[in-house]
């Protein structure tokens, strides 16, 4: 079933005040939680967005956290993510920029359940729509994350990036969100290093290794330099494999240009998103480690320094705050 | 079979002096030349360099053109393209720049045939190895496109675009070709449109709907502008698409943001290729109608004046003069 379930308590029943759950497009992660908000139970699953239909969403959740509930009354279960989108589960609409991060609850919507177990609540994402055609941006998921931010400094004000394959760059500004964009940039890479000519030339890459460091920095300092040499440098690299008799022989090589690759969309990203930031302004990457340390290597290259939030511990913290908001609404 | 052969006069085999051929990937086009270089048959065929062994191009050869073949001799045939690729028929290297274009014969080898009627000599690319890792670069047909240029002033100077896939940019000066970049414009757009996220928002366009070329001559100058909001700008079509009221709805919808999608693509293309170059040069471009006046529209919108030449009639142009050069070698 693609699930897993582990419980650190045996009285989960017992003690279970709360779900929060992340649906993302692929996957979904769901945790228990007490009256102190402390993780009691943990649960994934693959059934993400993609491969629900609207009426499933309900059986899945129960699936996945029904040994968890009470067997009395009814439980919260608070909503993150895709399964909020329009092709979702029930559409949570879009909160317009600017939007205070501690608020977003106030944007969810509650779909129409068939059991009495459960009060589901689906959180909004946010969107961006500006006077010209050319700003339009949505998120959906990645909201949640950045209010885990504001869960423990309520006027947070600062530049967050959470990479991945739509990488998100966020001003906060006193606890709210002013703005944001959206980078192709994981999605670019993919399909560049397994879908286009350089496919031939390209394999995967170890910024462990040196050599991969190496051409990682350089590329991504070339980018930054002069972004409107990213397309003639992505042929380069299926020319520089076929011509550079320096690059190394074997699987090394395919591991070099697979780093250069990655430097070189990245360097595009970073050029768009931190172009005009004063450099003494730090940046908080909030996502996986291995990424995180990619984006640091890369923002240290161009003289920013980074800070780094784990992206779970980010997600549950803003669902915390977002049903802390809930509850008192609710009151 | 996917090939066509059209005699245009019933006494080929007696006027028959030599043949012209245009190998690529997916395809090959033969042109029968007579003495005074007039064109009198014409075949193309489907079998590229991707579907043939080392040892299938002869037989496929005589397939298309053993008609042609006068009863006893041996006919000249002059290849360009990837036939001579490693991958290809036989590897004819490629000359490293600066090359002058009525030379490439220079390059030209001869696969080892199993029959007599046949003479045959494949043409070599061109490369660009400088002393940094950065400006690698190959071509493989189109320096015979550009040898088209050549062919009528030997010493043409100026800055030449050969739109495609892989769009390739070559500064010709006095008859060679001085250096050159290559874009991956055309295969980015089709990743793009048809494997990112953005397939949902992109249909085909069409530069002939004014709501079309509004939109690409506006992301043409987007990107020229600010090239280091490519990506950005290609998620922002996504959610331009969730979030634009004054989106047309239906087909065109899609027609619009398709046509803003390759706006987006060869304005980077323009932005790497163009910056720089004194407005007063034109430009000359060497392709199908059709992509050379979008590349056209593209060039005028950020200053830039063209002259178009047929890609057909450059290449052929190319082979006439490197089968000239070839003669005058031999004797």
């Amino acid at each position: 079933m693609g699930s897993t379930v582990m419980s650190e308590t045996p009285e989960i029943t017992d003690q279970l005040i709360w779900i929060a759950v992340d649906w993302g497009s692929s996957n979904l992660r769901a945790w228990g939680l007490d009256q102190h908000d402390h993780v009691i139970a943990r649960a994934t699953s693959d059934k993400g967005m993609l491969s629900l239909k609207a009426d499933e969403y309900e059986a899945e959740l129960l699936r996945l956290v029904g040994d968890w509930l009470p067997t009395t009354g009814q439980t919260d279960v608070l909503v993150c993510g895709m399964a909020g989108a329009r092709q979702g589960w029930l559409e949570a609409a879009y909160l317009p920029v600017p939007t205070r991060l501690d608020q977003l609850s106030q944007g969810a919507v509650p779909p129409t359940l068939t059991g009495d177990q459960l009060r589901v609540y689906l959180l909004p994402g946010l969107s961006q729509t500006h006077s010209t055609a050319t700003h339009f941006d949505v998120m959906r998921g990645e909201e949640t994350q950045l209010a885990g931010l504001v869960a423990d400094s309520p006027d947070f004000t600062g530049l967050a990036c959470l990479p991945g394959t739509h990488a998100k760059w966020a001003t906060l500004e006193a606890g709210a969100v002013s703005g944001f964009s959206t980078y192709l940039t994981g999605e670019l890479y993919q399909l560049l290093a397994t879908k286009s000519v350089l496919r031939h030339s390209v394999g995967s890459d170890e910024l462990q290794d040196p050599a991969c460091r190496e051409a990682f920095i350089a590329a991504v300092s070339e980018i930054y330099a002069a972004p409107e040499t990213f397309s003639s440098r992505l042929f380069g690299l299926r020319a520089q494999d076929l011509l550079d008799g320096r690059l190394p022989t074997g699987d090394t090589r395919g591991t070099v240009l697979a780093a250069r690759l990655s430097g070189l969309a990245i360097g595009l990203e970073l050029s768009g998103a931190c172009r005009g930031r004063p450099i003494e302004q730090s940046i908080t990457l909030i996502g996986n480690q291995a990424l995180c340390q990619r984006y640091t290597l890369a923002l240290n290259t161009i003289g920013y320094q980074t800070q780094h939030v784990d992206g779970d511990a980010a997600v549950l913290a803003g669902l915390q705050l977002a049903h802390q908001a809930l509850k008192a609404a609710n009151c």
